[in-house]
């Protein structure tokens, strides 16, 4: 890592705390500089090795979760729904991502926060491939390449070794920041990475 | 609930996060022309509910939270060491701070947060009835009556029911703060207290 890397930041696309912190990561970042790869994961693998499982359907957490995200929501003045049903099917909206970036990885951000958006923004549903195929036209994508990508094991595996290193990097939420390779983990984060880049770490 | 009524701030002694929220809540509250009602619970009790494990003890997330406590404590710069042996146990220090609080409440919120620099600050050893008593006297707390007190049922019970009462509120971690009956979990859900406080909820 040098001290112009990217920062990594990870998430899961069914994860409303990676979709708040997306509104902000690239701002912080930029303030300071520095520029932010976004890198999708898959939560459901982590959760085989931590022993987690979603948020929303644990006792006690689930409930304070779903008003937490809410209320996280409008102090940010972001738009949030929670769509059903939930947690989402993220594997489409994975591999197109990958796939995109080694493309244009412009435009596999751009892809990725208008996903964000139609889940978290607007409720929508992006499991199927159409769904995914459709986002991504919308940005210049080759929507029949991408079609046939998505059935390829090499995308696939990509998503799953994405996911393994970032495992063996020590991430298991979302979102999950590294700064160089300091590690923050959740949207709540976002001040101490924020003064982390002003100041160089403490 | 009125709006005068004091903010709740369940914790548990072995908990890092429920340390550094010490420091700030009542500082917090008092801005606004709010008090603060100390109240011990036991995790271990909630965790059977949640299916949750001690943090430090978890794949992954146990390394990251050792790292997240030192640096959130330097942040903050309040001294921090993880006591040995951790988790700590902390019935004998959660009963004698409700037999305390039906006394003298001011004594035993400085007796909690004397129990807490004692683990945190400084690594040392509350498990003991011993150890617990000799903080109480410390503060002008009835030593010999708190030794009987200990081994007391009702003052068993007392912790017990507080612990309950905690989750049938909806209570599942430390620190775990309610304000009228907003609920807000974690050390770092200090600033939208704040904010809460000073705008009255968004």
């Amino acid at each position: 890592m040098t001290a112009n890397s990217p920062l990594d930041f990870y998430f899961d696309f069914s994860s409303p705390y990676g979709y708040l912190a997306g509104h902000g990561i690239d701002a912080i970042a930029g303030k300071h500089g520095r520029t932010v790869m976004w890198r999708p994961y898959l939560l459901g693998v982590v959760f085989a090795v931590t022993g987690q499982s979603p948020l929303t359907t644990q006792p006690l957490r689930g409930d304070y979760a779903r008003r937490d995200f809410q209320r996280s929501a409008r102090a940010l003045g972001v738009p949030f729904v929670i769509p059903e049903p939930f947690p989402v099917l993220t594997l489409a909206a994975g591999r197109a991502f990958y796939w995109l970036h080694d493309r244009d990885p412009a435009m596999a951000k751009s892809f990725a926060k208008a996903v964000y958006h139609r889940i978290f923004g607007e409720g929508g549903d992006i499991s199927t491939p159409e769904a995914i195929i459709s986002i991504a036209e919308a940005r210049g994508g080759d929507g029949g390449a991408l079609a046939a990508a998505l059935s390829d094991q090499a995308v696939k595996d990509r998503l799953k070794a994405e996911t393994q290193a970032a495992i063996d990097r020590g991430a298991f939420g979302s979102p999950f920041i590294f700064v160089d390779d300091e590690p923050f983990w959740g949207a709540d984060r976002l001040e101490q990475i924020d003064k982390w880049l002003e100041t160089g770490g403490w």
